[in-house]
Parts: C-alpha cells; structure tokens; sequence
C-alpha cells in the first residue's frame, strides 16, 4: 500500500509472515494505509528501538506487533514510543504460543501492550482493533466498523443454514 | 470527575473495585474524565448491553472492562460497540486470573478485546493505554505521555539508589 | 428431526459441526428431538440473546452450546434463560482447549454452566447429560438409559476379547 | 430439611463442608428438599455405589458432587445411576483444584458429569443447576427462576451504586 | 502367556491397547506371567470392582492400570484391593495426558496409586516396576534386574558411538 | 524405630520433614520398621549413590524418596537400586509441587518411580504402599491391610453424621 | 563491595532486592566484586541499552540479571552486549513466576540467556554460575568451589542428623 | 573435530542428536572445539558421574546437557562438576518439553543449571553460551561474538526486504 502509512506492522522474524498478514489484509479491508517490518528486540535492538522512535513524528498512529517465543518486541517497542502498541503472541516454539501469550501481557505497570489472541485471530484482531483506534476521531471509519458487524453477524445466519445442511447430509 | 465522561470503566462485581480503581487513577493522573460502573455479562445482560450499544454517542471513546474467572464481560462489550475495549482480567477464582485471561484474551476473529496484565498492573495499563489512545489527535496529552515516561525512567534512577543503600545496610 | 424440538443445539461457528453433530447423534440414538443452530456470542449478538430468551417458550427443554477460545456462548446463553445450559468445550486454539474449557466452565455463582469434557466425547455426553434430563419425569426414557448402560458394560466385555487376540497376535 | 429429598448433595470428605454448603443454601433458597451425606469414591466404594444406585428409586432426581484432588467422586457415581450427576471440583490439593477440574470434567463419552466452576461458585451453581433441572415441568419453579435472575440483575445495579460512593470517598 | 498370572494388566478402553501392551513386553522379557483385560470405572464398574475384589485370591501379585482423560480407573481398582496398583496415564484427549496424570497421581491419602509417566514409557515401566515388586523375595529375579541394567548401560555406550558415526556424516 | 530397617525414607533436605513424617507415620502404623536420611541428589550424590547402592543388601524392601523443585533425588536413587522406589513430590518451590511432580513422575523407560500426589497425602500413601509391598508375601500384613480399609470405609460413615450436625447447626 | 566488579547485578525493580540480594550473598561468599543496579527494560531502555553496552568494557565478565512478569530484562540486555547473561526469574505477578520464567529461557536462536531457578534458589544460584565462570581461569576461585561443594555434602550429613532427632521428639 | 575439545555436549539419548547437533554447529561456528557423547542420569549413572568428575581436567572448560522428560542429567552432571554446566530442554514426551524444562530449571540452591529454551533454539543458544564463557579471557572470540551480533542485525534487514516483497506477491 503506496500511501503514506498509519499503521506500523512489524514482527520478529519473517517467519511470522503467515500469522502476520492478518493483520494487513483486515487493515486494507477498512482502506487503512500501512507498513510492515522485520525487526528484532534480540537481534537488532537499535533498529528496534530507532523505529519506535520515530514512528509518531512519520505519521504512524498505531503500532501492531507480532513476536513468538520470550515475545519481547511488542514491549521494547512500547517502552519507546507514546503510540498504542497491540501485541499479537505467535505460536512457534514447543509451547504452542503460551510463552509468547505471557511474555507479551504481563507487562508491568507504566508501559502498557494491548495483547490480542495468539495467532491468526490475534493478528486479524490487532487490524480491527487498529481500525477501532483511527475511528475514534473519523465518522466514515466508524460507520464502516459498523457495517463490518452487520455483515459478521448476516453471515452466522448464513453459517446456521449450512448446519442444517451438512445435518440433513448426515441423516440427522 | 464530573466532566462528561471519554472512558468508561466497567467491572463485573464491585469486589473488584480494588483493582479497577488504578484504572481511575492512571486517568486521573492524566487529567481525562472517566466513569465507573458495575454491569455484569451474566448478572444483567441487557444493562450491560445497553451501555455498550449507548457508549459511543454519549461521547465515550474507550471503555476499560475488568472481569475475573470466565471473564466474558470485556468480550460481551466489544460484540455491541466498534468503541476500542481494554479488557483487564482479575485474579479472583482458584486459579489465579488464568482462567480470567484466557477467557478475556482469546477473542476470535472479528470482536478484538485489547488485553493488559492480570491484576492491578493491567489495570493502571487499561487506563495509560486509554490515554494513548486519546492522545492520538491531542498533542498536549501526548506530550504529558511523554512527560511521563521520562519520569518513570528518573524514578528508575532513584530507585537504583536506594539498592545501594540496602546492600550496604545488609553489609553486602 | 422434524418434530417440535425439546433440545436446542447451538455453536459459536460452522467449524464447530463435526464435534457438535456427536450431540445430535446422542440425542437422535435416544429418539429425542432437537434442532441445531450456529450463533455467535460475539458476531452475532442479538440472534443470541433472542433465540437464549424464546427458548423455553418454543417449548425447548435444555440447550447444548459449544464453543472454541474465549468460549462465552454458553454463559451468554445461560444469562438470558431459566433452561439448564450444557456448555462444550472445542479445542479450536493453540492452546489445545484449555482456554475454552475455563472460559465455559468457571461460571461466577448465579449463573451455572453445566460443562462437558472438551471436544467429541463431551458433545456425546452434552447429548447423553440431556437425555437424563428430560427422563426424571418419563420412565420409558429413564428405562432406555439404563439399557444404553448395560449396553456399554457388555461392550466393554467384548473389547476385552479384542484385546485378548491383539496380545495372541502380537506373540505375547 | 426434612421433606423427602429431591436432590442428594454428596461429598469425598467433611472438609469439604464449608464449599458444599453452599449448593444447600441455593437449594433452600428455592424451597428444595435435599440431604447431605459423606461418601468416597476410594475410602467407601461400597457405601458410595450402594448410595447411587438407590438414589432414583428413593426419589432422588439430581446429585451434586463435590471432590477435591483426583476427584473421582462424581464420575464414579455417574457411572451407577442414570440420575443427572452435577460435579464441583474442590481446592484442597497443591494444585488449586486444577486436578479436581480436569479430573471431574474428562469424562469419557457415554458418563456425562456435568461440572461446575471450581470452590464455591461452582456449589452454589450447581444447586442452582439443580432447580433448573427441577423447573422443567414445575412452572412455579422456573417463575422463581425468573425472579431470582431479576434480583440479580437489580443488585447490580445497587452495586454500581456502591462503587460510586467507594470512587467519591477515595477522591476520584 | 499361559501361566496363572501374578500381574493383572487392566485399562479403560482397548485402544490403550498400543501403550499397554508395552507393560506386557517389559514382563515377559523378564518371564513373568500376566493376564491383560479391559474394564471401566464408568462404563462397567461392576466388572472393574468385581476383578478388583478377586484379583489377590487368585494370585494376582500386583496390578498395572492404564485409562486416559478423567482416569478414575486405577484409583476405583485401588479403592477395592489391598494389592499394590501401578497407574499409566494415557494421552487421549486434547490436554496430552496432563488430565490423566493428574486425575492417576493426586490420590488421597489412604489409597495410594503408584503413577509412572505418561504413555508408552510409563507402560513400559509399568512391567519394570511389577518386576521389581515380585524381585522382593525372588533372588533369581533380583539378579536379572541387575542384568537388565547393566545392559542399558552398556547400551548408552553404543548409542554414544552411534552419535560420534552421525557427527562424522554431518562433517561436524 | 530401632529394628533393622525394611524401608528407608529419603529426602533432599530437613526441610522436608514435616511431609514425609506421613510415611513414617504410616509404615508405624502398620508396625513396619523403617530408617529416616537426609542425602542430596545435587549436594551430596555420592552419599547418595553409595546408599542406595548398599539398600537392598542390608535387607532394605523399598525406598521412599521426597524432593522438591527439580525433584531428582528419586530418579537418581533408581538409578542404583532394583529396589521399588516411591517417589512423593514436595511443593517447594513457586510453582506449588508442579515442577516436582513432573520431575518425579516422567522418568524414561528402564527406570520407573513410583509416584504419589503432591505433598503430605503423598508421603502418608507412600508409607501405606510400601506396606502394600510387604504384605505381598505376608498375610498378617494383608489381613491388617484390609482392616485399614474397613476402618477408612467406617470413619466415612462417622464424617457423614458430623456434616448432618453442622447442616443443623447452620439452620439448613 | 568497593573493589572494581566483576559482575553486575541487575533488576528491573527495587522490590526484587530480596531476592536478588541472594546472589550478591553468594558473590560475597566467594569474594567476588560486584555491583547491582536497578534498570528497567521498559521504563528506562536507554539506561538499560547503555548500562549493557559499556559492560564489558568496564571490567565486567558476566551480568545477573532479575525480573519479574514479562521479564524482559534478562533477553534485552543479552541483546547489547557480548558477556554471558544470567536470567533469574521473579514470581511478583498472579502467576507464581510462570510468565517470568517463560519470558527469561524462551529466547530466540542468536541471543542466550542462562536461565535458573524461580526466586531466591534461583538467584543464589546465579551468583554462583558466575563464580563457576570465573572459575574456568582461576585455580584458586575453582578450588574454593571444590571446598564449596564439599561443605554442601558435610551439611547433608549433619540435616540427617538433625532428622533422627525430629523423628526421636516426635515418637517415631 | 580433533583438537583437545573445550566443550562438552551431553544427551540422554541418541534420540536427541538432531536437537543438539545445533550446539555443534554454533560451536564449530566459532571455531570452539568440542566433544559428543551419550550419558544417561539414569542407564548409566557411573559413566555420567565419572564423566563429569574428569571433565575439568581433561580440559574441558563447559558442559552443554540436552534432556527430554524428567530431565535430571544436567542437574546430576552439575553434582559432579565445578564446571558450568548449560541445559537444554527437549521436547520428547507427551507435555511438550514443559516437564524437561522444569526438571532442568528449578535446581536448588547450591547446584546452578544455566537452561536454555526448549529444544533447537535451546541448543544453539547452548553452543553460543559457551562461547560467550570462553570470549572471557579471549579478545579474539569476543570480538567474533561481536561481528556474529552484527550480522544478525544485518540479516534481520533483509528479512525485513523479504517481507516486503511477500506482502507485495499478496497484493497487499
């Protein structure tokens, strides 16, 4: 997305690409601009940290960030920035994500890290909740949030009728 | 505080006042006017899904919800508003706040709940994170953010010296 | 099953349908009528709460709800109904079920969640937990329980034949 | 209560009186016969399966379990009476009732126990469990239901109230 | 094995069968004779019971119970002989064997249940552990348990030589 | 107790005494003769390799073994003995006996430990299955077995008429 | 200690000197210079980064760093600098120091930290390593480790002792 | 590699090799001779004490252990030893790497494991500790250890370049 980004999107490794993107694809579902980033807390401090510096002055009005293992990222990311910083645990390592989950909530008081669930629903989640943040002060935003709950909630009843279906394919 | 309100705070029983009030006082600290109700998810569904639905166009811009045990309350909130919610789960059951957590954090896709730490600490974070929010468009709290930060990196300092007191009263 | 329902079957999502039809083939296996339903705690709010409200009067005598994650839809449910709400657990996370089983299971008091093992054996049970329901006022019912137990003692005897000539053909 | 009982209320040990008590006080709130006895599934088999299998024939039309530790407690009595069998899980190992949880909830397929939150939440609910069971053909039952929700939902509203006052005299 | 058998091997369903079997390898490498059936605390409790009361008189010398989910089996077994009962937890449910562990290990005290690791290795130490039970009073089996160990030792030896060979193919 | 030893009970530090008391507790109970030692499985290995490899030749039947945190004392005593070896895991540390549960109960195959639950009920079963051993060739011992149990089975009987006197004294 | 240190004690907040004082102690003990510090990973990252940076420089051969919750600190420090990091775990959330530790071992490949024990074990321990470290060049300070261990097996001896006597007062 | 090894990597099993061959690999990285051998805590308790009692003066200056389940090599090479000795967790039983890690972590006082992450990154990390232990009193290693951070710094841009361009193959 060519415009001048409103949300930051970075991660840890490129492997987290596949849960990451979520979070993309539910910003250009709303037309919300942003970037996306490898950056290490552990591997690359100083890049880390010189891009959370940076990142209110070039426009960017969220931060989402997605980390597995001892997920510090999101959190050395908040300690360097006044911006909201979404955190989005990643299951990789052998504890399916519950590392990454407590590593990434259980911040300490003064620097906060708004954890969505682990994996792909959390990176979804950290989009939309992106879009809840930009809409606070943009009525159209607001209203297309709106109709997004519309469509999720026309879309169960749809869900249902499948139900009975696949029942009556069963002989049940 | 008696100006019309931009955050509301929620809790599912007024045991957990205790812990939700450091959501008050973060937004105290930085002067932003708040309410504070008790609603539950179970207790009384529509009181709490009438506040939700109403929170927007009374000129909330946040709401911060505290729950423990099979916390549902903060994901109940955020299936009726596009508001931004911050979920705290409380430690009150037997297992110390992982059931809270778990059930206030692994929202699906589609209904985000912005998750801080179990406890007292998630709380003072619900209300510094409601402030990052508003301070998106408000350069003035965004600078007391910053003011802010500074002065927890000072008091770090500070504390440090006191260590150094202690280990030389322990004669260490 | 065409006759007027007693058992309501509801999911928070079409992904539920292959744990969930094991509810229905209990119940079907017992001769009881229900219908099934998907419906969101969260998407679909309002259908939730109507259909949780109507039940009782369309003549529905208990409900069966699963749900994966942060698993409200059975208290969600049960806070909008005097019916017993029997709560499934889905393991549809990373975290194997556990979130979804604390976030059914521990209820605040007022508001009970009669919960069911996680996953395929616990819709089987949800369905078998109805039936010994609806058979405390219905002695044919109560009779066909009994049966459907000695059935499963019998099979036990069989299965340990079974195990007999696994141990034969494996030279031990 | 001296009425022939409706609900039988068991328990592994009298240590667990103080939580079992009170699903005989949600009972009694709702003019419910039951009795209390103490039986183990380990320490008094006989006594334990002799009860279960007596209970529908005396009258019996729901139990209520509670065990601590590995709490086979109720899933052994589900497995002698096709009476609904309600199981609290009780906090009275190391493991703060995690064991008793999992141990009362994984039933296998075909042995429903219907668990409840662990402690006394979990007792209270499953009386409560017991009168919905019991208002499924008793109109006057399920109206007290209705009241007792109501009043719920009214004392929330008090609640609220009192977290008012509480933010006032702490000057917030 | 045709023998009268001194180790009675029990579990809940037959397909534990592919971890039990691994105790009845472990004893019959050390000759001793067993017999292998399937019973269940819930599903036929009379059956289990009645093994159970009979096991001693028949000669059973000690009895090896493996069940999975909630796994009452080896404690109800307990609760009904005075023989020494060695518990196999069994990973057949979402939780991988965290519940039958638990539900196998947290006896109370009074009716201990000897519980080996979860799945085949703590089948497999089942049969070791019986071995070492009956070595009690029997030189000539105490000297083959010396053996036994002494093989695995020298067996690590290899497996050491085994390692530097994959070193060495790894150009390391 | 001053005749030659049948059990040794083992811990890795004084601080263990007051749970594993309960076995010696127990073993007198049932007049078993049995030594008590503190040896480390970290701070003193060859004190304690060097007793248990000496165990079974002073005529040593069984050893009780209990450890906190990173509970190896009974892993490593297997190791050096084909003696039974109970292991009673001993919460220590932060995480209430779950880390020495774990590190008792997982051990590979070839090594078995026999494990109880957490803590004092642990120790007290330790005790009585090590009575069970014993009795294995020794029917006094098993006759007093048997009464152990029909004394448990009695005193739940008694428990059950206190709870009726505290029910009554509570006015339910 | 006024000599020029050695090792550097870090940690993230004044209330965690009750534990980490424990690894200056063990410093002491071995007469080994050292310095403690507090820093916070989140409040003053820069203070932390630079602190980390200049270690090495300054003399410093290993740094012991304790933190709590989503324990950062260890991994960010590792981060900037070359010297072994040495991690200790501080149970000061809801969760018993599970979230500490998972967030001090899980790290990524690349960047190490030497993980020990929960609390104060844990942070004597660290304190000890580092010895071990600077042992490896050191004849005397590894013979005083030799001495060290050796004591540790004295005193074994001597809590055996004392367990007799407990035993003894206690009539066993 | 044929120099006198400075490191000596353990495993439990030669199940283990493909985990801690990445321990291998870091060290060759830096040029770091080492040895591999099989040991086990529990098969073969003699060679594993006796290869701990000679390692530091046969040269070896640290000792990196990989264990699955209860994992007790480590702690009992560090019984053994004055060297540091550095955990690795592996993931080999039912509870994924949970029990290793805490068996491995939660030593006690007096005897320190250094523990890495559970499995591969786990023994990589291993392999980079121990050059980091040796970088002490070697400025050439020190300085390779720098240009190693250097370049995973390096990496992370490109990866962050990949990112890029995937984003972009997405139409995102």
């Amino acid at each position: 997305m060519s415009d001048k980004p409103l949300v930051g999107i970075l991660m840890g490794s490129d492997n987290d690409y596949e849960i990451m993107v979520e979070a993309a694809r539910a910003l250009k579902g709303f037309g919300i601009s942003y970037e996306m980033k490898v950056s290490s807390a552990h591997r690359s401090p100083e890049r880390t940290a010189g891009y959370a510096r940076m990142a209110r002055q070039r426009g960017i009005r969220a931060l989402i960030v997605g980390a597995g293992a001892a997920a510090h990222l999101a959190g050395v990311i908040a300690a360097e920035t006044p911006l909201p910083v979404i955190g989005v645990p990643i299951d990789s390592s052998a504890l399916q994500g519950l590392d990454a989950l407590l590593s990434t909530v259980q911040m300490p008081a003064g620097i906060p890290v708004a954890t969505m669930a682990i994996g792909k629903a959390g990176a979804r989640n950290a989009g939309i909740f992106a879009v809840q943040l930009l809409a606070a002060d943009d009525e159209a935003l607001a209203s297309r949030l709106s109709d997004f709950k519309a469509d999720m909630a026309k879309k169960v009843g749809e869900k249902s009728s499948t139900v009975q279906e696949r029942l009556a394919a069963d002989g049940l």
